[in-house]
């Protein structure tokens, strides 16, 4: 169930061959100018260059246009093969290129080197013949493959200009790298360069701060954010939505400590497989260590071994909310996507092997009623499987093919459809990873679920089977947010910060047009409240309806609530919705009801 | 409204008399024992000796029944006084008195030496005529007061013997205390005596082990509890309750790091008032110091600040469950009343001066509210004012002033009774503590109010008032439980357990009589928890009806739900409650109504 891989794709040769197009372009318009690389990318192409003038941002229309001219001729792009590197030096310095004379070769001849004695060097010309009948040649050392022809490369853009270090290192000359993308229709760049627009509007650092989510402060430290009331709300929100769904799920709350002496995480073995993201170690006077919690799982196995279990008490599935610390570098750091101190809805399950088939089932449906709810309904999953050449591996081969066949047979039985990439297992077991692609179709890696024989063969875990001997329980460790600051911060771009009606940290903005509808007002949020359960705020402050309602659009509130004298006197409300625009006057029956139906 | 104290009271002289009672036994039964000092302490008094030979526990009963002898003999207790302490020195090593020789005396003559020159000194004399006619004198150097006469100590027990070095330094000699009580009447030493050995079988870290609350764990540390799914489930409730008051009440909950630079403790001043009680710090690659939250204000103060305020926003109620971490010496951490990583119900309310009062009485409300659903109805409270003749305090004279004022004309008009503590004020502000009567009849310190001048000034807050100019906010601090681990610890041992059915972790346990009833027990352990939200265990374990309900019975399940063949025919459910035992069988819209009224 693999997909194409992008390497092998059409649309990688175009963005190669497009490369080649700019490559071509710039050869004409900045005579002189030295090639050094220019590859594919994640999302189009670049070019590093060495211009005999500065190129800038608003030169990049110019090189488009001649692309453009270049693209129509239809040029012919050929494969031209040299036997060893020697004849290539020997093309390169010889062939006369029109604006790509020997001296502008310094790049390609370095390049050269690197290839083995011996070894074929290939080339890549287009070709075209000018009003006068002269035929103009340009050509680039490159492995290829690429396109056809150069009309192919009909849907680009430029997109922006930054400096590159030969071969990456400070120490050498730095270069121009022009960026550039390429699609295969209109429409799909279009889509891109409208998403790329979007995403920045989306940013959920600006929204975080506009929406009123949370917050971050010099004086408390880099990835540390305060949540702010409106994304205390929406933590609480998800909080309670997977709190119920997990009860319901035999799942059963734990609370651990902040902090642990480093005995528990050398007895995990997190000391030293972890020990990049640990914060400083803090050291009493009693000389006893103590670390900021980085994960929650040896915990839950101090509580799981603190009594005798027997195979009756398995499955045992210990869920917290659990917040942790990992020290990622202050340049890694991104917002709350990417943060130091973060919290996960975090849980352990402690299975017999007959129950890893059924409870991994358990963990899949689980995520997927939480992505489902979320609203993220597109995503894929991905099975980490082991790497057959690898020895890092720990645990018996027997154990890993049961672990693999569980989780492939739980995404059959669930109808999950699911790629594998081998090599991508932890090294304590299989694990699949779910890849939510949000609404501006970039992908997300977010929930994982991972099975562990690692962690119960360190602690020494048991529970006395219907033997009456000791065994050992598989553990599988699961987030289905992954945490609740990467999640916001996903769900804030994904939604823009139009957060759905069950989620919205305001759901509900009540309106009074004048002072002397403000009780009315208060009245009407009192009783959303107490008999619904909404969240549902009273915008009594001074000023027109008009400012009222922008100022709540500005918030993204979902519903908005407007009284004057004709409600007051019908007992009606003006209703506004965020996504249908001006409702008219409704009951009150009707309003609950309405309601009612956004909850989803 | 102010108590008497307790320093003034009869009691305290009687237990002070009773000690002299002992040291008169004493004297009689160990000749040539020296005594040290005998004062009476908050549950009764010790003497300090050295006897001639040790004195064990098995000894007390005979000292004990020496002193009913003695008590009976109606001793008439009188002061004597020396004109200064050569006089008195002079009446120590001179007075024939049995027993005690002027060798015994080494110790009061080592008080002594402490009375200033011309001071006059007392004694305290009780004499007994045996049946020869002889008189015995037991005469003690003693402030006094005391009782008139020995018969006035009826009611005392001798508790206990420990170690003591004499004037607490362990640099000298070694003495022996003996612990004993006394009180007025009978009854009340033996519920005093009943409440010691209830005490006992109550202490929270006993229970908190056997009903599966909470553990603790060497490879964690010192005074970091580990919270079981039931302590997890009971901390979760009460959160939950307090939410809800929270929000009708307009708080805004926030949720803040776990960490912070030092930079953040520095500008609020707790890096020096607090240092005592921080755990160690961390110093990162970046030269970054950060330490664990000792407490969240400075945080609510960062969010309070990122934004312009003005009077219209006001009160600003922020309200977080926050973990701080206190490094209590390892010595004076007790199970979860004093832990070193605990979670308060804390809040920061940010008001204007006119505010003051009506918050503050808003806050009292909360709290009795707070009081009342935990079943802690017996509390009093202490109105903490400056000491006028300390300069330590900050803040203006008319401010403190304001405060105090505030905080009892809130008490006055909430009927809320007070006792005044002079000197007992934060440095900041005055504030109020509640002091909680348990069920064993002993005082608790549990939530606090403050009111603080200090840190709004140290961050320079302000809130734009109606006059368009700048003003500084007043901030209360408050947490209505003090913290979830005390507070659960103080309910453990007030209810022995047996929490109040909405607050227990297990509310309800069905117990299915045989394996062909699980299902039906399921079923309605489902329906009442989908239906009502109550926390429901089905009993599936093999084993008898009888095991069942002892089991049960010994994790205080407020009710046992018994199905069996005829409760499957009738539709019925055979119920015992926790307080009332077996209640019958009946019908599913009685049980019902029983546990809906049972919610209190």
């Amino acid at each position: 169930m693999s997909a194409e891989k992008y390497e092998e794709s059409y649309l990688y040769r175009l963005r190669h061959s497009a490369a080649h197009l700019m490559a071509q372009a710039l050869t004409e318009l900045y005579p002189g100018i030295k090639l050094a690389i220019g590859p594919p990318i994640e999302n189009g192409f670049y070019y590093d260059v060495e211009p005999p003038v500065p190129i800038r941002e608003d030169d990049l229309p110019r090189i488009e246009k001649r692309m453009k001219e270049l693209s129509k001729l239809d040029q012919r792009i050929e494969r031209i093969v040299a036997p060893d590197r020697n004849a290539a030096k020997a093309t390169i310095l010889s062939e006369t290129i029109e604006g790509q004379p020997p001296e502008t070769a310094e790049y390609k001849l370095l390049l050269l080197e690197a290839v083995p004695t011996g070894e074929e060097v290939s080339f890549y010309k287009q070709e075209r013949t000018d009003r006068e009948g002269v035929k103009h040649k340009f050509m680039d050392l490159c492995r290829g493959p690429h396109v056809d022809s150069t009309k192919e490369i009909k849907h680009f853009k430029l997109m922006s200009i930054a400096g590159a270090y030969w071969r990456g290192d400070t120490k050498n000359k730095q270069l121009t790298r022009i960026y550039g993308t390429a699609f295969e229709s209109q429409e799909e760049l279009d889509e891109y360069l409208h998403n790329l627009e979007e995403a920045k509007k989306r940013d959920h650092r600006v929204l975080g701060r506009d929406l009123g989510l949370f917050m971050f402060s010099p004086r408390v430290g880099t990835g540390l954010p305060l949540w702010l009331p409106k994304g205390a709300i929406l933590r609480d929100t998800m909080v309670e939505f997977l709190k119920k769904e997990q009860l319901v799920r035999g799942y059963e709350p734990v609370v651990t400590p902040q902090i642990a002496s480093i005995r528990l995480y050398e007895k995990s073995g997190h000391i030293i497989t972890f020990k990049d993201k640990l914060f400083p170690f803090m050291e009493d006077e009693d000389k006893e260590t103590y670390i900021l919690k980085p994960m929650n799982c040896p915990f839950h196995i101090e509580i799981y071994s603190s009594a005798m279990r027997s195979y009756r008490d398995l499955p045992i599935r210990y869920a917290e909310f659990g917040t942790v610390h990992r020290y990622e570098q202050s340049g890694e750091v991104a917002g709350i996507l990417r943060a130091r101190g973060f919290t996960q809805d975090d849980a352990h399950l402690f299975v017999r092997p007959d129950q890893l088939l059924s409870e991994f089932m358990g963990v899949v449906d689980l995520m997927r009623t939480v992505l489902d709810r979320l609203g993220l309904t597109k995503f894929r999953a991905r099975l980490g499987t082991r790497d057959p050449k690898s020895s890092k591996y720990v645990g018996s081969e027997e154990n890993w093919q049961l672990a693999t066949q569980a989780i492939e047979q739980a995404c059959q039985e669930m109808s999950l459809p699911y790629e594998v990439s081998e090599g991508d297992a932890a090294f304590y077991g299989p694990k699949l990873d779910l890849i939510i692609k949000d609404a501006l179709g970039r992908d997300w890696q977010m929930g994982t679920v991972q099975v562990d024989y690692n962690l119960p063969e360190r602690f020494e875990l048991e529970y006395i089977g219907e033997d009456s001997k000791p065994h050992r329980p598989i553990m599988i460790h699961r987030a289905p947010f992954g945490s609740l600051e990467r999640m916001i911060g996903l769900l804030t771009e994904h939604y823009a910060g139009a957060f759905p009606f069950w989620l919205a940290p305001v759901q509900i903005a009540v309106l009074p047009i004048s002072d002397r509808h403000v009780e009315a007002g208060y009245e009407l949020a009192h009783y959303l409240r107490d008999h619904f359960g909404y969240r549902v705020s009273v915008d009594d402050k001074a000023g027109t309806l008009g400012k009222k309602i922008r100022d709540n659009q500005l918030m993204k509130v979902p519903f908005m609530l407007i009284l004057g004298d004709k409600d007051l006197e019908a007992n009606t409300v003006g209703v506004r919705s965020r996504e249908s625009g001006d409702l008219g006057a409704v009951s009150r029956e009707q309003l609950f009801d309405l309601l009612k139906s956004s909850m989803g």
